[in-house]
């Protein structure tokens, strides 16, 4: 496999985005990206879009084609994936594929998603696709509960507290005021989340992540391509997806995914890297308490001690992992197909050493991207480049 | 890029099939895959499922996760793609494209579809999100809207009459009849066909393929293990996915799909044959003008001759070129997600010599696969294998 470079990244902000369709999102998002690499955009040979809920509430498929048209792309392949939250992530990989096997010299990951048009009950409905709706579905199961039934457990076994859980709020809504892609930052008391309006005991409204409109794109080059460039190249180290427990029966422990922990040992072992390198981590806190979980999953926070973390500020801008220094999906909201290509996003900025809210001498970046109840994860590693 | 081969095929009947659910399809036809090949599920390193309408008419996403957890496979990569009608077509790409570049040593490619529980109405509005819903779909048009421009306009330019376009609908029907998986076939008159309930003029109903239930699977496997098969191996010489207009305004030719002339270049670029040598080819007659023009697309038929072609018997098994030995999407049906792996199946069975409707002494087979208004193709050829 050849080295893989990102050139180029676009991001619409993330939040409610009335005015635009999905195809015009992912077009803005995709065209910042090649103008920001400056290269002909007929050098690239394969765009991925990853996309979960366009068919069930806009009615609308064929988006890679779409957008694919609407950048003047030529007659490539473009194709649409989907591995519920995860689809932004596995269509990062699918582009880094195809670079690194040769098969073209660039090519484009994009995201993107339109929900905020919906009622909450189709949205509510859309997304319980991502369970499997013979068994999870069809017990009432929803993703709220699914998470309330995980911090009750993870609070039981390690006893964390209500406030070390709300920790992780108040951070990733305090981060998320310093990001302009983020529309949902906000200064909040441990008192004020945790006496949030309930949702589904013990989760409360601020432990939920908003949905959301946006897209986000990267561009990816091999190392001919790369060298040209301008601006820094960021090296993708390694991109790793895998697949885990369909719906909540599968899952050996409440208070751990599989698909992480496999997808992040993997990702370790081809980044020769450790966990310890890790400068910041971009991670799917779709619930607070996943953020805690993650983390652990991750091999970044010993197993058990990811609320305390949290509470100590050991997971803030300047502590000993930064964990969604974005403000993660909490603050930026969960624009499901465009999450993982946001991320990762944010992680290039980094990692470039340009982001509003800077992680200083960030060398190694991770992000995490995962769907329904585990059933696919992406994790990447990302280096400040010397090429 | 190393060489790919099929080492195991699995279909379901396709038709009604109200007994299943759509993993549970598509499992059974994976499984039948797998057994064939008798290898260890352990082995197979990726999955790609091509599906369409899932999510707008199961409201089921993570297709992909929950067979991979259904067939008992392991962690690995498990990604639903959608090109719309190509879906299937487009797994199988990826599944080659993770053999042939050494990712792993076996793949399998599953298309999988359930529509036959939905109203029309709803089947109609779920399929419109094949085409651009803010072109095509504001203006009403739908998809035998378009096949009645385009047989509108072809019958204009070349001559071609009502007879000679039911001539088509008569050999697939009439092949569909020796085809155990094909539920619709019949032996049909020219008569019966031009008098059949208009839908939208010209077509008429035995013009329209129907839509339909079914899942489809091919196990792939690299030159090593193919060598080990006790079955015949088969192949992937090429296998090219396109994109194209993605709305009825960016076609160049109302009687042309211009993905299909790319993909169907590419693919004998690579597989070094020309289109004398292809023995019969499987191809997406959605419509039956849509053979037509997709037997001239593909270099098959000269320009201009594809429905004198089939009015002459040319394209019948024993002719010149045989279309759609199997009967074709118009005597099997279109579960959209699974036909393009179901015509590979077909293709398959053909050079291996135990096809139902056998085209004698079959070297080279074609597949192609066509979603929306030409928005992505995907074009395969196979060679009856000498390992």
């Amino acid at each position: 496999m050849d080295r893989v470079y990102v050139i180029g990244i676009g991001s619409t902000v993330f939040g409610k985005l009335p005015d635009s369709s999905i195809g015009e999102l992912a077009v803005k998002a995709a065209s910042d990206a090649i103008l920001e690499a400056v290269v002909d955009r007929k050098d690239i040979g394969a765009l991925y879009l990853g996309n979960f809920v366009s068919g069930m509430l806009l009615g609308q498929g064929i988006l890679a084609g779409l957008v694919a048209d609407g950048l003047g792309l030529g007659q490539i392949p473009a194709t649409a994936v989907e591995g519920a939250c995860a689809s932004g992530g596995i269509a990062f990989r699918h582009a880094y594929l195809s670079v690194a096997s040769g098969q073209t010299k660039m090519a484009l990951a994009i995201g993107a998603e339109k929900m905020t048009h919906a009622s909450t009950g189709l949205v509510t409905s859309a997304l319980s696709g991502a369970m499997d709706l013979e068994h999870d579905g069809s017990s009432g199961l929803t993703f709220p509960g699914l998470f309330g039934l995980i911090a009750r457990k993870y609070c039981d076994r390690y006893g964390a507290t209500r406030d070390d859980v709300s920790a992780v709020v108040r951070k990733n809504k305090a981060n998320g005021l310093l990001n302009p892609l983020a529309s949902m930052g906000a200064a909040l008391t441990l008192e004020e989340i945790g006496q949030s309006r309930p949702i589904s005991d013990p989760i409360r409204l601020f432990d939920c992540c908003p949905a959301g409109d946006g897209a986000a794109a990267i561009l990816l080059a091999n190392e001919d391509v790369a060298r040209d460039m301008l601006s820094l190249p960021i090296e993708v180290l390694a991109t790793v997806q895998t697949r885990g427990a369909p719906h909540v029966g599968r899952m050996d422990d409440l208070c751990s995914f599989g698909a992480t922990v496999s997808a992040s040992r993997e990702a370790f072992a081809l980044a020769r890297v450790s966990p310890k390198d890790i400068s910041f981590v971009e991670l799917h806190d779709c619930f607070s308490i996943a953020e805690i979980v993650d983390s652990e999953d991750l091999g970044l926070v010993p197993r058990g001690h990811g609320a305390a973390y949290a509470a100590e500020g050991r997971t803030a801008v300047g502590g000993d992992i930064p964990i969604n220094p974005s403000g993660g999906l909490l603050a930026k909201g969960h624009p499901v197909g465009a999450t993982g290509l946001g991320q990762i996003y944010e992680c290039v900025t980094q990692l470039r050493g340009t982001h509003a809210n800077q992680v200083a001498n960030a060398e190694f970046g991770m992000t995490h991207n995962l769907g329904g109840t585990g059933v696919a994860c992406s994790v990447s590693i990302f280096r400040r480049g010397n090429i």
